[in-house]
């Protein structure tokens, strides 16, 4: 099967990386925006060659969007349009973006709708560009496909073994319940590593050495506030009322430790570290 | 050298490790309220022998305090008491907390002050217990000595070859600044993770598959809300006032975001993720 990517980022790369290796892919066809990872992308080996988006849809199989989200939204009907063009037939697309309402509601009309297929991935790192590419980035991660029933079945069976291939256990649900969930468990995790990152960078213009002393807790919180405002600010935008709505419930907790704190109220701040704790349940 | 190591937790457990087995230690007595624990710390061979407080001063050359913050307010006096019966002289005794200007407060016109050393080792897991305790935990981090200056130079050196035997590298600072440091890079850390699990945990009630979609990013910023509320109460206590101040810094940020992201204001939320990127200056 000929499988074009476009977006030859970390995600775009390391699904490249093993798709080939695993046989999934026969070629890669890679289309990069940008001329410097493009070439990037050729030189590490990630495709096998680089096209313009058009031919990339003419000549692939499957086209994977691994952009961001706020590019995705643009370029989603664009390669649909195309379908249209070439009379729908079994050329299938798929994206990979961490929130998916948007896209939905972008194409929900469309005449070729049913060869879309909506995924999300849910691996990555907190770097980007074609050198964060990587083998087995997605072993053993889950995986989503969101409203299943827009689309073909032959078509998301093929989104399917792609990811089979990549080891990823998949999960169904709705584009609604996908941007809900993401926001509790990732989105709201970047906001807070990035709000932490600024908090003590404020810091370090008075106290040069702050950062001598930050050890592997610190290290671990503000990691994600290293992750790329190219992929962050769509989603954040995109996602805006569900993360707006877990920011508010997020600030409700941080002013009751607040005030438990500012009280000298023991009890209450050993009650909150008690009810956090039980997040030992979920987390190993 | 005789160690007595009084709280036989992930501190005082690691610590009773490394020092008997790279020859800093000949002999580790081990003070523990706990039964339980006194037992398994015994079972596990953390310790030679178990032993009262009052007993396991007279006994040791040099007494470690690996107990949470609000426990060693108490006992550093009553420690220090029992050096005056003896007449001060050559025993020592110092401390591992992660607060320390109520400790140096608690016996600062105390007449054996000098024979007691304030130091952090700043390394830990977010687990607890003697079960918890790991060689090695030590090696490479760093390690605060705080107001060395009060104590008597023998005192300091001792406790000094003690952090040399742990592989650890020492800094020196005062009780003050360290704890505004420490505020920064590490206590804002676990009230941020805290109040992350209480609000995930809060959807889950209506949600029970909110922590399917959990990937390594909501896992790695989660992660220090398993962090013991039998440690973390009196730290957040003892270190209200530096707290609170950061705690508003980040209140402040958090709502920055908010309210870019609520008026969808792309250019701000953009730079605020920039700016939390300088970041990657500090952390690998």
């Amino acid at each position: 099967m000929k499988v074009g990517i476009v977006g030859l980022g970390l995600i775009g790369g390391s699904m490249a990386i093993d798709l080939k290796r695993r046989g999934f892919a026969d070629e890669i066809i890679g289309v990069e925006a940008d001329a410097v990872n493009a070439a990037a992308a050729l030189k590490i080996g990630l495709v096998d060659r680089v096209a313009q988006l058009q031919d990339c849809i003419g000549e692939s199989d499957l086209i994977v969007l691994a952009v961001p989200v706020g590019a995705a939204v643009r370029m989603l009907p664009m390669v649909l349009d195309r379908f249209s063009e070439l009379g729908c037939g079994t050329k299938v697309v798929m994206d990979v973006c961490s929130t998916k309402e948007q896209l939905a509601r972008a194409v929900k009309y469309h005449p070729c709708r049913r060869q879309y297929v909506a995924s999300h991935p849910m691996a990555g790192t907190e770097y980007s560009g074609p050198w964060a590419a990587m083998p087995g980035l997605f072993d053993a991660h889950a995986c989503i496909i969101c409203d299943s029933e827009e689309s073909a079945p032959k078509a998301v069976r093929m989104v399917e073994s792609l990811y089979e291939s990549l080891n990823m256990r998949t999960i169904y649900m709705n584009s609604s319940n996908h941007d809900v969930h993401t926001a509790y468990v990732s989105h709201i995790s970047h906001v807070t590593s990035f709000a932490l990152a600024l908090t003590v960078l404020d810091k370090e213009k008075d106290e040069k050495h702050i950062f001598d002393l930050a050890s592997g807790g610190f290290s671990s919180t503000v990691r994600l506030a290293k992750s790329s405002p190219d992929m962050w600010t769509p989603i954040l935008s995109q996602n805006r009322e569900n993360v707006l709505h877990v920011m508010d419930t997020y600030i409700e907790k941080m002013l009751a430790f607040r005030q438990a704190i500012d009280e000298g109220d023991e009890e209450a701040v050993r009650g909150l570290i008690e009810d956090a704790n039980r997040i030992r349940r979920i987390i190993r």
